[in-house]
């Protein structure tokens, strides 16, 4: 094992789901050490929480700007070499530039920004700075998703026909979950969650996890989204049809009002020679199906010799001891952290891109806009947007 | 067991897989004796296969015609009570019509016609003749799927609000499908499968389960239907957002073409209480999820108490013996003989009603209104639709 | 079609469940016509139940005796050739016999008799008469049982080397249960059930699932049998570990107070290239699995090119149509049928045969003799057995 | 988060597949720094090794016995507060007594050792040193295996009558496995293996499993034990009939000869009021069966209200985020984490028990013997067992 990475993180303070969610995930690489952070919009909070966490009390900061101004005073060897952002998305766009400004690699909690207005200055500022920017949909860090984009990639299902995606959560599903914890309470807030609410939050994952294993773009979408529980402003149910580059259609649903529904993030890709399905409640089989044939259910596993290198790649066992969430999670931290190791060499974060924390905000744009259009079809790539 | 019911045939000679299953299904309920029939449009082939199915050779007829007429002169306690019609689209509202005209009940497959003029017509010959008329979407003869409607109408979860059903089958997925088979050959065929191709031979199925399982009318869709498969005319593939009359929203796809799928038709329905999972490849359990609670995993039997009194009359056998596809298409079967044995005390056929059969059709209207005028929300009950 | 089998029935009265489970099997095959019965030990009982299942009044007979002499009165082309037997277990070899003598083929319920002694009296009966003789063990009626039969028989999991087999139910969970219906009661009792309880009533169908599929006799067992809920003579529990002719080894268990357990059988066959697994109350899958490969799970179809002639010649309509219970049931009679049709061309009932049901008594004798010897491994062929 | 727990490691060299699991495992836990090893019985691979991992120098050792020298001579806040040994079988006995002897807390791969009678060893040094001693069933880390222990503690099943686990595995399962790696090399070497094979490597997990979830003890066995790949020593293969404390009844059977299994260990309970049923390979849901109700599947999750309190605080996540094998391997390291950071507090570390360990090697012994002796029925607690 080579020297750890050295990271910072802002957000993910007492309570924070995802921030202890990216923390376990950085650990279970054991390739990082979470030296510094600014996890609280309260100063003083913020920095009773680092301590908490382990870290040295005078880099557990009160405020990100604190941060990395006096992490760029210490010695190149000493100060944080990335920082992982798991604030509100309204705040993930100046808190990645601030990183930026101050050479420190970013991975960043999705959506990449509220607007794309912001994902679009996060895209610039990655541009200027040569520095490393990963964007966690830890959704395809699962092995079976990398082996679904490998073997469609490769052809084995044919040319994609038709796709359906859909990711439907419960926890919003009642008036009085809009303001019951921290989680729901910004999401359901424009200023801090961004134009969209479940188009943004969880929306983006579907959009991801279809261009991610159909190596194919979302050209136009006709869309409506919903506000389903009466108080809130944002859409917290909504669907859309789509067009892939290559002409195909698809079927996008993403709710957080529907009753029973855990985490059901599922896709099911259809092409000429064959399908393909996934879900992500049940990641560790991959059902493919060739019209005449039986069905085949891979299993991820590191002694899975008929998974292509990169799936296997993904595994930390053998066949038969099932992955999680949190594992799948830890192989985007894995990429980014061999990238900062490696960087400049590459940029291979093993995360997605900022192009496709835009492409995601130019879905949500086109949804909402269509939505507002009578479910009129709408490019993504249309002028402004 | 009192009497049999007497039944004549108008299609599903030599080769035909529907009329082979309509047969087994009447066998299945012990209840209806087939006595007549005009299986073919070849008149000698149809005596002849009238006659290989055990036929009194005199009531193997040549033509549906012949047939209403010639059992008309006989005894009313021998004529033929009852005509089951698994001819192509196209002409079934001829032999409806006829069947009517003659004073002879009627069975008919799916979709009541090949136009919604035709099916109109065969309304107002039901209508005036005051005779029994049940369409045979057989998917909602199981008993997990009367379970559905049951629960759903007596609130159990709650208000819905959204929908999503797909049926996705892959024997026209190539090009050489086309004229591959008898059912092919038709179905293909504007002449004779009607105004559309899987959006009439299925999506009329996922229709029909959405608004038996809600007891909701769709009330509009926005549409998109496809030819994926070069050198067809009618559509084998799409999908369309819809409207409940709730207000609820949907997601509706057919299609024949997605390579893999075998029969796949899947329901799921989520309310502000809980959400119903079924489906028709593995009609032996039915999911319902409440938030916070357990997942319940209903099963069909005789024996099972917690299922509704209408669920349970459509078993045939005590839980964990697996009912299948047949079963399904007896209970219709089971449900006609008896609203004809009972007639004129009752219409409950246990089938989909003219009525059903009629909003299938304007269902296919609106969605190629829809398709046709780039997916614009398009209302079924639309002035001429 | 050519001329339907005309049978009789002996048992399967009024609340009898496997009684109308025949008769609806053999519906569904087309093939057969139930012309004549004893139904019921109270003669007017019998004959008042005949009528009511539409036979002629003068073939509901009062008592089993009198239908074979007074049917064989009756012209040959109208008297019954066959008759199914689905009494309680300690008259089927009487019925049989009787049957045999009178020159009928004989369908029979399983197990074939109450004691061995009495299966080996019918065997004789079978033998000397050269006449048909089927026992029904519906579960190898499935296409998937079959297909599992012919691939083991192929050699494609290679040597069998370890199976596991179960059938578990909950029907007699309770004290209560013991005196709750006609079903329950006569197997309680063991001078109807015969010398076992759960043994004889699904442990031999278990037996039978292990021989069927591995083409291989189970030669010893060390077995434990119990007696769970207070009250009761027979086994209501057990297990045993068992050897295959080629020197593999199994478990086996048997239980009718598993609460929860519906209908659960199930089996796993372990080869030194591969596996396979089938559960009755999933029955439409089998999964194929071989190291280092993806699972295969095969479906049933009359189109499904990669099954066995055998397993597509079970299926009546194409892939993605569930096949139940009842179909397989069915596959037993149109066997029969097919054989009585043929007879003497060929004795293939496709139904167990009388040795098969020997066989099983052996293992009932067998389970006993090692449950009394505190489980010593007992030879189902061990002398008088 | 207070300090991190100090742990040396003992095996789990370079290659070494258990070694980087446990690694990883306490790696989650964010509680335990490993700061020294003695990873291979090469000395110099052992110290590079070490260093490669990233430990100091210094504290790289050559030898376990080097290590507990060297680490008692540095202060008490520095030096290893606990280790984890994860060498072959034979040797872990030697290990953790020498562990003991230096008044280190001892965490330990499964079996607790090779021989019963190095188990008893163990025992005596762990109740003379008053020390924590944890072994590492990881399947019990499992927050659905937590749950069933808590449900059938709490009677929701009622009174257990039948148990049937099952530890299956293809990896061995060929003549040329037995020298292909490192794992299989030492475990087919009963000098390194111990007294048993499959049964001491997966079977003592299946009985851990029985016994932790019904909290009942296994008293006797009926067993048989085979070598079915010809060249071995030791058993890869085996079944065995077993008494729970209470009366019920159970079959285990553990094989790594079964082709096609991946690591199959499943276990169903039946109890006289409900049924559960788990597997490792699927751990995200648990069924739960009550005779006349529908099925109940539970899913584990921070936010899931209806699971005991253990089974939550063994969640890292929310419902719908699939746990896995290295998360529930992870609980037991926190939970040993826990017990070090309390001590002498309180002695629950989460894991199984010396007591458990020493049941694990009874059951092996009394399986071997059972097996030797035309497996008649054989005590665990028998006199010298």
């Amino acid at each position: 094992m080579t020297k750890k990475i050295r990271m910072g993180m802002v957000g993910g303070g007492s309570g924070a789901l995802i921030g202890a969610v990216h923390r376990t995930a950085a650990n279970i690489t054991g390739d990082i050490d979470l030296v510094a952070g600014a996890f609280s919009s309260d100063a003083d909070a913020s920095r009773a929480f680092g301590v908490e966490l382990g870290l040295a009390a005078d880099r557990a900061y009160g405020t990100f700007a604190e941060m990395f101004a006096r992490e760029a005073e210490l010695p190149p060897h000493e100060r944080i070499q990335c920082v992982s952002i798991v604030t509100p998305n309204d705040s993930h766009a100046d808190v990645a530039c601030a990183a930026l400004s101050a050479g420190v690699h970013v991975i960043c909690d999705k959506p990449i920004a509220g607007h794309l207005e912001d994902a679009l200055r996060v895209a610039r500022a990655v541009d200027q700075s040569g520095l490393l920017f990963g964007l966690t949909h830890p959704y395809v860090g699962h092995p079976l998703v990398i082996e679904a984009r490998e073997r469609i990639a490769a052809g084995e299902i044919g040319e994609v026909r038709r796709v359906a995606v859909s990711y439907l959560q419960d926890w919003l599903s009642r008036a009085e979950d809009t303001k019951a914890s921290k989680q729901a309470l910004w999401r359901s807030d424009p200023a801090r969650s961004g134009e969209a609410g479940a188009f943004a939050d969880i929306g983006t994952h579907a959009f991801n996890l279809v261009e991610f294993t159909t190596g194919l773009s979302i050209t136009e979408v006709a869309a409506e989204l919903r506000t389903v529980v009466a108080g809130r402003t944002l859409d917290d149910d909504g669907a859309a049809m789509f067009h892939l580059a290559n002409g195909a259609s698809g079927l996008l649903s993403a709710s957080q009002v529907c009753s029973g529904a855990l985490n059901a993030l599922r896709i099911e890709i259809y092409g000429d020679a064959g399908s393909i399905f996934w879900a992500q409640e049940a990641p560790n089989a991959m059902t493919i199906k060739y019209r005449g044939q039986p069905d085949q259910v891979l299993r991820p596993g590191t002694n899975a010799g008929y998974l292509s290198e990169p799936a296997i790649a993904a595994c930390r066992t053998p066949g038969g001891h099932p992955k999680g969430y949190l594992e799948a999670f830890a192989n985007l931290y894995a990429g980014f952290a061999r990238a900062v190791r490696d960087y400049p060499a590459h940029g291979d974060t093993g995360c997605a891109s900022v192009a496709d924390g835009v492409a995601g905000m130019r879905f949500i744009r086109a949804a909402l806009l269509s939505s507002r259009n009578e479910s009129a079809w709408t490019r993504l790539d249309g002028g402004d947007n």
